[in-house]
């Protein structure tokens, strides 16, 4: 007999994983390896470890190693705020009046508010343990860098943060937050950094982007040789410890026998997609089990849907290694849109392959319609979530309409990165019908691919 | 052989109360019974229904049935976020060289951010029964307004909140996730009503009081046949429904066999202290098990350790029953502090006449101390603790600091009510090293007190 399903699946903390899982390991053909910048040539662990710790860069190199142990630190700092709840959404299913049965894995119960401290607590651990004195990064949302600052300050780390500007201006008491755990905030294009003086100079009064926040971040790490540079995404390091998210969602998952047949995750840089999806894609690489995996993004930042899967710089300095990806350009600017955390130009190099080879798909949406989802679902499941968040919402709830039409009790299981405290800007346009969509014309989508570099693998 | 503490417990849904305890049954001197303003004599169930829905009026009166059981459309809502996990504190601990053990159950974990969802989500079931069109209501921090949102929107009622006017200013965003879920939100006192009018009037430029709030929201429901008012502390029917909190954390506690010796919650109205304490204080009175039980309160607003135990009006315009509990009276008003939550006059009756009988103390901890716990707490335990639940904390940590002193393992039980996401405004200062402390002189108090109305019982 079946287990009845309750509201919330808590795992236990024997159940939580021990390993997180290198997903790249699994894959036949693997992501095209990042290249130096200088010398177009594969990047090595010794040239990485000027940037990034060394561990991170061995991880970041190694595609493998199927399964990586998970320090017992960072175990115990894991057992404070997960396991993350998979939640059966019975009531959104009910207002629905689908067929369909929507789970989903809610990994904002904590005060970053998002999944992004299941990395930051990582590579803050790697840091501290390597003897440095702090670290550098850019924060779009700001989730990043409040998990990075909560990492930091757990361990006693300096956390230096570049907030993208127009995030910085629009969520104050994000930066508070980050503040009150010890960080020190930046907004970007700063005057502190050489790149982002020249930014100021060449764009006055451009409200940042993260690529740009990168730039000055790596900067800013390589004049203090006991710093280094850490990043909340598209990194393979970054993928690795999301694994975490897709491992406990599966053991939950098997526990009750049920077999899920939609996982839907939004993508920025493919943090929280590429962790959740990761134990489901090795069971379809390996032809065990099949799943329908979609990728959102955001309408005005087509990554996957309308960019091209070629070489291209990570950041808009050009200091970061070079990955082959789904860009839309470095010189791509996204308007100014709510979803902050999925305003990048380009796609973390293992979903982008994976993508490239059919196992997964990917879909766009307008932001008014995730702020509609948004708020259907805050007002029958509870919790009101972040924006970016919300466009797996707007995925989920689509699929389950679709279901309703069929008569299919399709099993959907998508992803709730975090929640929209900080977001009530947004929310309160949307509620003043002040909110509009953006989607970028054939022009703007141009302009950007024409700032592709000429690099073949 | 006793099993290994897990750094949260969290109940199974099995396991989670059915019945709330109703702490009055057990009393053998009961707290007097609330007047009617008009006649001075105790309130019936028949009056109170003008204010109240019928049930609720029925639950606040009733102090003889020990256990009253919970409707299943409330335990379903409650299994959305529920259990509240039970968390051991083992990096404070660490981080305080502490023989003592910590342990404190987080009730922050849903958008209201707090305990305080636990009984709106009662209220807004009785009234929806009950065949109202909506309810109106005050909220002080914004946590009892953003709660009752969600569950009149849950159950598809109107929910009319008047925020008392400095939350409003300081917590722009607070009224903007009420509005996500559908609620209308008057800063207070207002033109609206002639309370507020009234007050506006008499004190032009007034930030506004709980008290203040409350005449208004009383008088809203008045004038409309298919709303009443419901409020979110202070009353028995709310101590009632809080009472989920101390029966999960009794449950909790011996499902591990852990015995606590001191038990420590905030205390504004007294809801959350009220529920947390309830199976404990069942065992003290019937001498089964002792427990040291503290309520903290700001030293702004020092009703148990400086107010006086006597009959007085809940509200400032007076048109609300009349209780008998430790008060500042009607007339105090409280400086303008951080801690939104605890800025009432009074004190519900249950714990006022507890408190008279010796069966729990009372403490008063200054602002910038409480900001100082918060922060050390937030840095080791990754929560970023509400104001008014630091002062829960501010306690613990100085209880746990006189274990270390004596070398006692006592075991510290504390409410961790609610997150400060909402509260960055007041972090800011503290932050930015602007936070005060307001302590009212000996004149303020007996101001305040020469407000009490002549009434003996």
């Amino acid at each position: 007999m079946k287990k009845q399903i309750p509201y919330k699946i808590y795992l236990s903390e024997k159940e939580l994983p021990k390993k997180w899982l290198n997903l790249r390991a699994f894959m036949d053909k693997k992501p095209a390896p990042l290249l130096n910048p200088e010398t177009l040539k594969p990047i090595t662990e010794e040239e990485l470890s000027k940037v990034f710790c060394t561990e991170l860069a061995r991880q970041e190199i190694d595609d493998t190693t199927p399964y990586i142990d998970i320090p017992e630190e960072i175990r115990n700092f894991y057992k404070m705020y997960r396991p993350a709840p998979l939640i059966r959404a019975y009531c959104l299913e009910k207002a629905l009046g689908t067929p369909a049965k929507i789970y989903y894995k809610f990994e904002g119960n904590n005060t970053s508010g998002s999944h992004k401290l299941n990395s930051a607590i990582a590579q803050a651990y790697y840091a501290k343990k390597q003897g440095l004195k702090g670290v550098t990064t850019e924060t779009g949302a700001g989730q990043w860098g409040t998990a990075l600052s909560m990492a930091c300050s757990y361990f006693g780390l300096e956390c230096n943060v570049y907030m993208v500007k127009c995030s910085y201006e629009q969520k104050p008491f994000r930066r508070e937050v980050m503040r009150t755990y010890g960080a020190s905030v930046t907004p970007s294009p700063s005057e502190t950094t050489a790149v982002g003086r020249k930014i100021l100079e060449e764009f006055p009064g451009t409200t940042g982007s993260l690529g740009c926040a990168i730039s000055e971040a790596v900067e800013a790490a390589s004049k203090n040789p006991e710093y280094r540079y850490v990043l909340g995404s598209v990194l393979n390091q970054v993928l690795l410890h999301q694994s975490v998210i897709g491992l406990e969602t599966k053991t939950a998952l098997d526990k009750y026998k049920i077999k899920a047949d939609i996982i839907i995750g939004c993508a920025g840089g493919g943090s929280n997609l590429g962790g959740l999806i990761a134990p489901f894609m090795v069971e379809k690489i390996k032809g065990k089990a099949d799943y329908q995996i979609i990728a959102v993004e955001p309408a005005s930042c087509p990554t996957l849907t309308r960019g091209k899967y070629a070489y291209d710089y990570c950041d808009t300095g050009k200091v970061c290694p070079i990955a082959k990806m789904y860009t839309l350009g470095n010189g791509y600017i996204p308007s100014s849109t709510h979803a902050g955390g999925l305003r990048y130009h380009g796609m973390t190099t293992t979903l982008s392959e994976l993508y490239d080879q059919g196992l997964m798909e990917a879909r766009s949406v307008e932001q008014t319609e995730v702020f509609s989802a948004a708020e259907q679902f805050a007002r029958v499941e509870g919790i009101l979530p972040a924006p970016e968040s919300s466009h797996a919402i707007r995925v989920a709830i689509d699929e389950a309409m679709k279901c309703k039409e069929t008569g299919e009790a399709k099993t959907i299981v998508f992803g709730l990165t975090g929640t929209g405290y900080f977001d009530m800007y947004a929310y309160k346009k949307f509620n003043d019908g002040e909110m509009s969509d953006y989607i970028p014309t054939e022009e703007d989508i141009n302009k950007g691919l024409k700032s592709l570099p000429d690099i073949k693998a």
